[in-house]
């Protein structure tokens, strides 16, 4: 397993326009990622990972977190069967945040509830209606 | 201005398979909140909302963030123009994160360093590629 850690961007321009990857992880050493569907463009959720998990994305291709309840890196899906396939990875322009275009394994999901989607509610006339 | 807080959930079901928005704010009272284009599905930024930045966006149906840098309500694009009109509003299952569908008004950017996405950037063969 990879520890190294990642490097630190010296300046703004080297965070914003850098090639590195410079990841500005917060006070608890995470960065918030979001898992976009590389075929559809729906959002399927939003998880933490520190740099052991950011690493072993990038190295692997299959997407790891950061469980904060469990505090522990998760391999999304070791048990459920829903491996995420990373196909694309960007980092945003500050460098904490990193959204990853992925294909869902297994049955396709992504939530624990059992939508393919953790955003399965949308707010609609003062109420959250479930959109399967 | 309202300013009359969210409910709580009173237990996971509710949490999670409930019709009222009950946001988990974090420590520092904020939620993540995704922009992606309403049309395009492009994800265009990742920011923060209290729970006032939540209530102004449900309420007017134009993006409210929370500047953390700032440490303040942001109305994002007053400035630049860049407003985003709201055109659906989701939520996680633990509703700990917020997904808002928008159409960036202006110039169509969401990025201060001006792409249209903060996501410029993709990580290939061990670097960062800026793609416009």
């Amino acid at each position: 397993m990879t520890t190294a850690p990642f490097p630190i961007a010296p300046d703004k321009h080297a965070l914003e326009r850098g090639d590195q990857l410079a990841p500005r992880f917060n006070a608890d050493g995470l960065v918030v990622a979001v898992a976009q569907h590389a075929d559809t463009g729906e959002i399927l959720m939003l998880a933490w990972m520190n740099d052991e998990a950011l690493k072993l994305t990038v190295e692997t291709g299959v997407a790891h977190y950061f469980s904060r309840s469990r505090n522990e890196l998760w391999k999304k899906g070791e048990t459920s069967g829903q491996l995420q396939l990373v196909e694309e990875l960007r980092v945003d322009c500050d460098q904490d945040a990193v959204l990853i275009k992925v294909r869902p394994q297994g049955d396709g999901g992504a939530c624990h509830v059992g939508f393919r989607s953790c955003f399965y509610r949308v707010w609609e006339d003062g109420r959250l209606v479930e959109r399967g």
